[in-house]
């Protein structure tokens, strides 16, 4: 729980994949009017088909802050199928900003002796005062040091370093994708180069290689979050976000990623600009369509509270919906589905490339319409070495 | 974490004894400037010094608003000597009224087969709205179910049996004890017979006897809560305040006490007044001198805030001090010296009735000034059973 001076590189922790067994996912309850339409009702609808359907693979824990516990609660563990089919989902206090557990919670960190640990990213709500979506975030700094200390593990801080979880994904196996319109966008570390953020994601994250692609999804307000765009579905393949349609916004932006993505050299390793993936393969590349055009309707936008300092949400402003934006969890993929007539195709190919999973298509929707999806309001928490944590315990 | 319908007693749940090993012991972080005085920055220092003394024996977890939760951290695990002799005190966001665990946290109850639950006691802030000490008080009764879930522990709840922790002590082996003047008192539960309670003691505690003293320590604003009077030291063995002081307000209370303590026959067990505790032994029976008599001073009853509907504070009270009202941890004891010529003797009993603990003396005095002591503001909670634990994970 303590706060540690050194960094995970340094001790020998890095960041581990996704699919790795975890021992809980983490979330946080939406509450925030200005930001969920109707009080966040059909926010915390989502939130909880997400939940239970995370509950049937492992534990969840859900923050709420102290008013909206109990009904977080009640709401989170209720079966309406009375099939009882999930675990009980934990709540605990956490007083938030907003429910993005991506992007606010801790990356947790493991080394090979099983230990567990979190990286505390700073947080500046996606931008600071420089078009971030809201204002203030001081809770949202504080809520992965919150989780931290629940969980007794102890803390690397990044401090004056800005990061969201959401902008980064790794293979575990040292290789990190990003994007450089988020990481060296200016209003996140303006007075760094890249070469000095290379040097963070290598001592925060335990890699040595770093695939930069150069945008994200279009219109994605968190300035193109590689989790909405692009992921690793195992060591050396990706998953992109893909359209054939020369008019779409993002058909330039899928053309230059696959770019990176296709531009790799065998034989070298060591360059400032290489894209292969850490441990020198080929990446293979699969296509993922976008769904949409979506866009909010009147209707939707009208039920969000306009408050001063709060992204306003407008019909005509197209979503940045995407079928990557997923989450990997024990023996299983939670996707969403927006009743689009692409679901079907995303679904297929989501089993197509984790066929050891059991992929489970939920609403997405209303989660959307807050600003992302399923993995932006989760956070999984490796599994620790049962034998090593036994082990500690008796030294 | 889920609420259970069934009691302890039919699950073969019960309260194991307070010298059993634990896994932690939790606290609430002192913050109500209407009962610690100077906005309970003296009662900070002192419920530090008390978690710090506690964590060179086990893990202590702290309960803290939103708001303090920062500087509760801070306070907490720094090391005036730079000893770095206790172990990381891990503070958790909790909201609460005010900063009594025992009375407001879980009383936990365990099985033979290691698994460890909480009872989850419907609180009424010592009275409710006749006599009770403050109101609102529904953070307060929220406090246990908040424990409960970070810990993932299922929950007893007793709706509508009003119960705090502080009034009763148990041996472990089936044994009560507790005071007429606080379960009895029309403001707790009025509209149950002796019997009745009799009964949810039996269901909730998992115990066979109980030995109900008349009266607890003159002036307590609890109502004669058991543990600022009466203990267990071990099965059979009590130590209870105690002064031969005619004159003393306390004389009275202590003689009738004792009455009801030597008055055992062996024998007979199964009587409804039987005061044996429940396997049949005389009780070997320890006194234990009392503090002063001791007062608040003016500017320290002047440092507290007057809020409606809060206790007065009032220079001409004597204050309930107790050397009784101690905690028991792993290998160690931690009570209670007030500067008073009796701290010597107090500490030499202790010694003597725990030989096989450390006894640690820590200032009680601010912590008396807020009605309590450090029984009162301590929760321990058992170890649950390594192996057990597993196998179950296991199922």
């Amino acid at each position: 729980m303590a706060t540690l001076t050194s960094t995970p590189q340094t001790d020998g922790f890095y960041m581990p994949a996704e699919w790795a067994p975890h021992a809980q996912t983490w979330m946080i309850w939406p509450e925030r009017p200005d930001n969920w339409r109707l009080n966040g009702k059909p926010a915390q609808a989502a939130f909880t088909t997400v939940a239970q359907a995370i509950a049937r693979f492992e534990a969840v824990t859900v923050g709420a802050s102290a008013a909206a516990l109990e009904s977080a609660r009640a709401q989170l563990n209720q079966s309406d199928n009375h099939r009882d089919n999930f675990t009980h989902i934990r709540v605990v206090e956490i007083t938030t900003d907003d429910a993005w557990a991506r992007d606010t919670g801790p990356t947790f960190v493991i080394n090979h002796g099983g230990q567990v640990r979190g990286v505390d990213w700073t947080f500046n709500a996606w931008g600071g005062l420089d078009g971030g979506l809201y204002a203030p975030w001081a809770n949202d700094d504080q809520v992965a040091a919150r989780i931290l200390q629940i969980e007794r593990c102890e803390r690397y801080r990044t401090e004056g370093f800005i990061l969201e979880g959401g902008s980064i994904h790794v293979d575990g196996e040292g290789t990190v994708i990003t994007t450089e319109e988020c990481l060296l966008n200016k209003n996140r570390n303006p007075q760094m180069s890249r070469e000095a953020i290379e040097d963070k994601l290598r001592a925060y994250l335990g890699i040595r290689k770093i695939i930069w692609l150069p945008n994200g999804l279009f219109n994605d307000e968190t300035n193109g979050h590689i989790d909405n765009f692009c992921c690793f579905i195992r060591p050396g393949e990706v998953l992109l976000a893909w359209t054939d349609d020369p008019q779409d916004p993002n058909f330039e932006r899928c053309q230059a990623a696959l770019q990176v993505l296709e531009n790799v050299h065998d034989g070298w390793r060591d360059g400032p600009r290489d894209e292969n993936d850490a441990n020198d393969r080929k990446l293979i590349i699969h296509k993922m369509p976008i769904p949409g055009p979506l866009y909010a309707s009147a209707a939707e936008c009208a039920g969000v509270q306009t408050v001063a300092g709060t992204q306003p949400r407008d019909p005509g402003v197209r979503l940045a919906g995407s079928y990557i934006n997923f989450l990997i969890v024990n023996g299983g993929i939670i996707a969403a589905k927006f009743d689009d007539p692409k679901d079907a195709e995303a679904e297929a190919i989501l089993k197509r490339v984790f066929p050891q999973h059991e992929v489970v298509m939920v609403p997405g929707r209303e989660i959307l319409l807050g600003g992302g999806n399923i993995h932006c309001i989760t956070q999984q928490q490796p599994a620790a070495s049962l034998f090593k944590t036994a082990g500690t315990d008796q030294i």
